[in-house]
């Protein structure tokens, strides 16, 4: 059984269109955040620390699948629970279940890898990311055993 | 065979996370202009003039898929191509590629729906919306023939 | 004596720039919110009910001056404290100083007004708001006295 | 006499808020953008080029002081005019006029300076920059001229 992480998230005026609707994008704004928040939540240091000692700057999204299927609006508070499904040698899977109380308002399923920068050629302008392996000691702060 | 049409966005500082590539639900943005960008070149009416005589007020989201396979940065121009590639009878299926020259940096499939405002009951907050029939004259617009 | 009231933004991985601080335009959003709930947390109903019984759809900003004097990063947990330091006939001052414990990251004064919407030409695009005159049932609720 | 750089903007679907005008913080973004552009096309690289050489990382704001006199929509194409207005020794202040057409929607001072990181202690999780004197062969890039 996974772990359930909740991360909880209050629409305000500027997150809604002229439709007075939460602007679709916002919700992958704040499923980043849930899925920040899943790891701070576990022990895994912050980005800026696992660059440090690992190299590690992030979990990038590879894939994402989401349905809505109802609308939200300012003033409502969503929860945003959030598990990993899968651990794969060098991609795991988050799930998202978006909730305002009993009503479910949006869920989503995301391939992320954990990721470093490629040193860059002094000509390129690009910052270049690559997957790594997914480091045993976050599996195990995520609650994974075999 | 589908009508093309392209919208083309300058990556800017802003829209670029620690990790110095876009920061994912940005793209989202993007697709959602080039989705609105690509009726307005096919001649259909601004929301808020087809709210007023139709009732439509826009095309939620209701189901997406992206797909991520390279990293872009500020500095980068993207171009994102975009066709609708099924009419059904109560939605439509658009599908967006996002190009950086000969790069494709994204994929995403969406499912939108052509919606209106259902009556909202006095005591009630939420602006309930419900998807429509496809309008006709919008599919004429957009290509679409027997 | 003016009303203080604080609304906390635990800073994200998204909100951040690729110089890893707050991307400045973040902090005009979490004021809104701060401004939004100032109102909310002295029994002012939402905009949608406002709108509904008196027209009023809101208070936008027309004048702010804000001023940075730290960079905050994700992880931390600003707090926002808000209050109205003038009441005018139509318009509002509202004060706003964003700390991280006790360390000031930002300070902002913004003229608001009360806005309605005016009746739109029918070959109009825009939708035109006006200022009107402060409600006194709002100034009551916030305190102001005599 | 200063030079004068225009950045356009077309305002989307989302960058409006309920009361179905442009949200005021997107303005900001549209500003922030606008001075990297005007950097942009007076040949000064992009950051990551500067901080690799100089490491000048960008030019965070200071001080920002803001008026808005006109409502923008989706739909609507804005030109954002910006100028530099004066040099100081760690400081300057850029102008930034907002136009639909020959409509003035919005104006902005700004004092910005150029920044560099501070090293980081060990145990800081935080990113902390500090103001540079300006550099001069990005004053000369600017026109400036004594």
């Amino acid at each position: 059984m996974s772990i359930v992480v909740t991360y909880n998230k209050l629409v305000e005026f500027g997150d809604c269109d002229p439709a007075r609707i939460v602007w679709f994008p916002n919700y992958f704004k704040w499923i980043d955040a849930a899925s920040r928040n899943y790891f701070t939540q576990r022990g895994v240091p912050p980005w800026h620390a696992t660059e440090r000692e690992f190299g590690i700057l992030g979990t990038p999204v590879v894939d994402t699948h989401a349905q809505f299927t109802n609308t939200a609006s300012y003033g409502d508070v969503l929860s945003i629970h959030t598990r990993i499904t899968q651990w794969r040698k060098t991609s795991f899977v988050m799930h998202y279940e978006v909730m305002r109380d009993h009503c479910s308002i949006m869920t989503c399923i995301e391939t992320r890898v954990f990721a470093k920068h490629v040193g860059n050629t002094p000509d390129s302008s690009h910052h270049q990311i690559k997957a790594i392996p997914v480091p045993e000691f976050i599996k195990q702060l995520c609650g994974f055993s075999q």
